[in-house]
C-alpha cells in the first residue's frame, strides 16, 4: 500500500468502485461510487480483501420490511487499511490492518464492561441505521449523487468502505490478510461458540449441524478443546473431507437415516446423547434436532444459524426439564476487540488450523460468481481480492 | 422412637396404616396395610412427617397411560427414621434420620461422579418401576393381601415405606424434622436451581413466576446470592407479603398488566430485561413468557415446573440467537446425598430461612384436607404428621 496516496486522499471524497445491489435478486453491478470521508469516531479503509457469507446472500435476496433497502452495498466478512480517520479516533492510525466487524463493541456499557455478554447494550439492538452514530446517513453516493445504503456497519463489497470504531478491530499485520477476512464473522463466530458459549470440555462428544465455514470453525473449536467424538451432521458428502482435517470422527448424512430421525442417530452414537450441539444452518427443524441430540442432565445445545424464515424453536417441555440447556449466540459470544487479537496470535502460533476453507478465489470484477459457488454448495469461503 | 420396637420388626412383615389411592380423583382412604422388610439395598424407614406437593396432585388425578396406576401409595416429600436395613446396605442403619428422595444417585455411574450433571444415567430413566432394582415388585399389600404401587420410588403417605438407598440421604438428626421434610424435594429443587443451575451473582436482576414453596425457595437461594431485585410474579396477592420474607422486592400480579404481557413489564422494570428468570408453575405458556422477560446477550431461564398437558415450548428463534438461554432441571440439579447435607447444614447455621413455608399442619387422619387446602391456593406447604 502507497502510503503517500493515502495521504492525498484524507478529508476528501474518495472516487472508487463497488459492487451494488440495486433490487432483490438480482446480481450485483459494479459502478462507481464516492465514499465521503469519514466523521467523528468513524474510520474509513481501503478494503484488500472480502468474502461472502450466507447472510449477504440471505439480505441480497430479500424483497419487503425494513431490513429490505435497495441500493445497498453488502458485504461484511473483509479486511483492510486505514486510509484516514474522522475526530475522536484513539487507536486508529493511517495504514493499520484493520477487521471490520458486524457486531459492535462500544467498550462503555454495562455488556462491555461484563465478562458475560458480548451483547454491547448502547448498540446492538439497532440494526436499521446505516451509519452507527449517524442514523440512516450514508456515506456513499451513486454516481447520480444519490445515497447508498449500508449494510450492517460494515459494506465491505467496494474498494473504500465507512466503519464506526464501534465495529473496527486492529490487528496485526503477520497474518495473511485472506485468513484474517474469514476471522472478521464466520469462523470467529464458530470457535467463539465453541469455546465461550458452549465451554466444551475434553472428552466431551459433539455433534455439529452444517459443515459451513461457521460448523468446521466450530469443530475446529472443540477439537483444539480436546473434544472426544465430533459428529459431522451435513447433507453434502464432500463436506465430509474436510471435515476431517478439523477433527471430526463421525458422520451423519441426514438422506441417509432412513425412518430415524437425525437426534435418535446421534443419541445412538453417543451412549445417550451428545454433551454438546451446534446448529450452524438455521433451520428450525434442526435447531429442534440438535437439541434433542444431546444427553438429558447436562446436554447443552448452541445456536448460531439465523432462521431462514424467522419460524419459533418448539421444544418439548418434558425434554428440557430433562436438563437439557438450549442458548444461542451472536459473533459466538466474542467480543470483537478483545478475542478477535487472540484468535489471530493463536493462528500465528499455529495452534489454530484453518487451512482450506477458502476454496475458491475471484476477482472483483467476478463477485456474482461467489453467489453462484455458494449455492452450489461447494464452496466453504470465497476470497474476492479487491486489487485483482 | 424405641428402639427396642424397632428390632422387634426386623426381618418382619410390618403392618401399618396407609393412605392409599384407590382411583383417580377420589380421596386418599386410610388403611392397613403390610410393609414387607427391605430387600439388598433397600432401606425400611418409619415416615416421621410428610407433606403434600404439586405433583402428588398431578398424579392423583391421572386417569390413563403407564403412570396411571391403582392402588397406589403416593407422597414423596418426607422424614423419616431408619427401622431396618437390607443386605448390601452401607451408611445407613437403624435410628438414622433420612430423607426419602424422588432423584436418584447411584454415585456410580458416570454422571453422578461428574459435577456437571445430577442425572444418574444407571436409573433416573425409569420412572416407572415400583422399587429401583426390583421392576414392579412391590413391598407393599393391602388387606386383600394385593399388591399397592409405589410412587416416584418415595411412597411416604405411609406409616411404614421401603426406599432403595439410591434414594436415601441421610441427615443431621438436628433438624427439626418439619423443616427436614422440606428439603427432601421442592424447596431443594428451589433453591439448587438458584445456585447450582442458574448460578446467580451478586447484583442480578430475577424474575420468580410462581411464588409457591419452590418459587420461594428460589427467592431464598438467589436472596442469599445477594440479587438485587427480585421481581415475584403470582396472581394471587396473598403470596407477595410471604414472598417479602424472602427477598423478593417487587411484585407482579399478572391480571394487573392490562394490554402488556408479562414479559414487557418485566423487561421495563429491569431495564432490558432480568438477568434470570424461573418458572416454578408449569404452564409453556409462562415459560416462554420468562423466557422473554430475560436481558438480551446473558438472559438465563430456568424452567423447574412440570408442564401440567405435556404442551411444548415456543421460543421466538431470534429472541434465542440474542444471546439468550434457557435450559430445565430436576432436583434443581442437586445431586441429593452431596448437597442435601450442605443445606441442613446452612440452615442449621441460620443462614437459610425457611420459616413460614409450612403454613398448615394435619394429622395423618386429615390427610384429603391437605389437598383441599393446596387447592384453595393459600397453602405454601401443609405438613401432615404420622404419630398426631
Amino acid at each position: 500500500m502507497d502510503k503517500a496516496s493515502i495521504s492525498s486522499t484524507e478529508g476528501k471524497p474518495i472516487r472508487c468502485k463497488a459492487a451494488i445491489l440495486r433490487k432483490a435478486g438480482e446480481p450485483l453491478v459494479i459502478e462507481e461510487i464516492q465514499v465521503d470521508p469519514p466523521q467523528a469516531y468513524e474510520v474509513r479503509i481501503k478494503i484488500l480483501c472480502t468474502s461472502l457469507c450466507h447472510t449477504d446472500v440471505t439480505f441480497s435476496k430479500l424483497e419487503s420490511g425494513p431490513l429490505a433497502r435497495f441500493p445497498r452495498i453488502l458485504g461484511h466478512e473483509a479486511v483492510g487499511v486505514v486510509e484516514s480517520i474522522g475526530e475522536n479516533v484513539d487507536g486508529f492510525k493511517q495504514g493499520d490492518v484493520v477487521l471490520p466487524v458486524f457486531h459492535p463493541q462500544c467498550e462503555e456499557c454495562k455488556e462491555c464492561k461484563s465478562p458475560k455478554s458480548n451483547w454491547c447494550t448502547r448498540y446492538t439492538n439497532d440494526f436499521l441505521s446505516n451509519t452507527r452514530r449517524y442514523g440512516m446517513t450514508s456515506r456513499f453516493k451513486d454516481s447520480f449523487g444519490k445515497d447508498i445504503h449500508h449494510f450492517i456497519f460494515v459494506s465491505s463489497f467496494t474498494e473504500y468502505t465507512v466503519v464506526d470504531i464501534a465495529h473496527l478491530v486492529k490487528i496485526s499485520p503477520e497474518i495473511p490478510v485472506d485468513i484474517a477476512a474469514l476471522l472478521s464473522c464466520g469462523v470467529a463466530t464458530g470457535i467463539g461458540a465453541a469455546w465461550k458459549v458452549a465451554d466444551v470440555e475434553e472428552g466431551s462428544t459433539v455433534a455439529i449441524f452444517g459443515l459451513g465455514a461457521v460448523g468446521l470453525a466450530v469443530a475446529e473449536g472443540v477439537r483444539l478443546r480436546g473434544a472426544a467424538k465430533i459428529i459431522g451432521v451435513d447433507l453434502n458428502p464432500a463436506k465430509f473431507e474436510i471435515g476431517k482435517r478439523y477433527g471430526i470422527t463421525d458422520f451423519v448424512n441426514p438422506a441417509l437415516c432412513g425412518e430415524k430421525k437425525i437426534s435418535e442417530v446421534i443419541r445412538e452414537m453417543t451412549g445417550g446423547g451428545a454433551d454438546y450441539s451446534f446448529e450452524c444452518i438455521g433451520l428450525a427443524s434442526l435447531m429442534e434436532e440438535a437439541f434433542n441430540s444431546t444427553r438429558p442432565g447436562s446436554g447443552k445445545t448452541v445456536i448460531l444459524g439465523m432462521e431462514q424464515k424467522a419460524l419459533p424453536v418448539s421444544l418439548g417441555s418434558y425434554d428440557l426439564l430433562r436438563g437439557r440447556t438450549i442458548c444461542g449466540t451472536l459473533f459466538g459470544g466474542l467480543k470483537p476487540k478483545l478475542d478477535i487479537p487472540i484468535l489471530v496470535d493463536r493462528y500465528l502460533k499455529k495452534e489454530l488450523n484453518l487451512d482450506g476453507l477458502i476454496t475458491h478465489e475471484l476477482s472483483f470484477e467476478e463477485i456474482n460468481k461467489a453467489f453462484d459457488l455458494l449455492a452450489e454448495g461447494n464452496s466453504i469461503r470465497c476470497i474476492i481480492w479487491m486489487d485483482k
